[in-house]
């Protein structure tokens, strides 16, 4: 017996198919789970088969919701004249989190990658420019990724938005806050350097 | 809107629950599932709910088991003269891992602790002395772990162990093989050297 009997095993099979889950964690959790009162166990279950069913896309901006539009489409005090461009929901998570941002957002759903065979018609990109068409937009964020792919996506962008006369903005590169020079990459510490600041 | 929507949240929630998982894996894992099909959701859903129900200790060792008895206790090429008492179901497989034990197991169901009001009825303890009237036992083996409440276990079961005449041993301490010296700490070492073998 080198293997876990079978309800067992097939509950760590399933943990193993989460992100960053190995087998020692995914054993760690089914012995875990085996503790659990019954009713625990079925709230998980539960809760896990109706995330799918509750969510949908926000018709404006392709946030994540649970209503008629996102939470923040439905927020009347937003600023509508700033839109940023992410690529996933995750990314106004981390933006909402800092609490400085007050204008709204728009999901691609990715970026451009050609390799991948994602094009531009694989991203909300359509839906973004009849926000630009019909709004009263001032700005855009290009606040996708700083990888290769979301750099090339927020050019494409900034190519496309250059014809509506829309201010169009890319995050800022450059060191950390908190970092090490010592260990900054190459890349990140010419970004710093030639984005420096007059003080 | 600084928390995600309810369904990510009460989601979130449930894998905070498993060990070793924080909010920011838990997210990261919530993300994932979003991305799964409802079947693929469903089936997790249904290994879940289902693992408690087809699991039950064997009757024998008390180890888990979805059978009569356990794998082990079923398994006539084994030798019932040995007993190797252990904590809990995953030590049992940790110990099959390495494929040199060819006896049977005890799984005791935890430790003494008498600090956290776990004293020897809340153990499988009873179950281990009619085995070991009515079994042709040689040896128990006490497998606990080496923890101040493992060793103080094993201490309490080999007195209750001593009157039947069998056997009663203890894994060795040690330094762990592939360990290093300078890294052990000092009880570890001086359980090294006290039981240190003739070359």
């Amino acid at each position: 017996m080198t293997e876990y009997i079978t309800p067992i095993q097939r509950l760590i099979e399933q943990f193993r198919k989460l992100p960053g889950i190995g087998t020692k964690s995914a054993v760690r959790m089914a012995f875990s789970v085996l503790n659990w009162q019954g009713e625990e166990i079925n709230e998980f279950a539960d809760v896990l088969m109706s995330v799918k069913n509750e969510i949908h896309t926000c018709p404006v901006c392709n946030n994540l919701c649970d209503g008629e539009r996102c939470e923040i489409c439905s927020d009347e005090s937003r600023d509508g004249s700033v839109i940023c461009v992410v690529e996933n929901p995750r990314d106004i998570m981390a933006i909402e989190r800092i609490r400085d941002f007050k204008g709204l957002y728009h999901v691609l759903g990715g970026v451009l990658s050609p390799t991948s065979g994602i094009g531009p018609d694989c991203l909300n990109i359509k839906d973004l420019m009849t926000r630009l068409v019909s709004d009263s937009v001032k700005e855009i964020i290009l606040a996708t990724n700083p990888s290769v792919e979301g750099e090339a996506t927020a050019m494409y962008l900034a190519k496309l938005i250059k014809p509506f006369g829309i201010k169009c903005s890319r995050l800022a590169y450059g060191i950390p806050v908190g970092g090490d020079l010592e260990y900054a990459d190459e890349f990140t510490l010419r970004r710093a350097i030639e984005g420096r600041n007059t003080l």
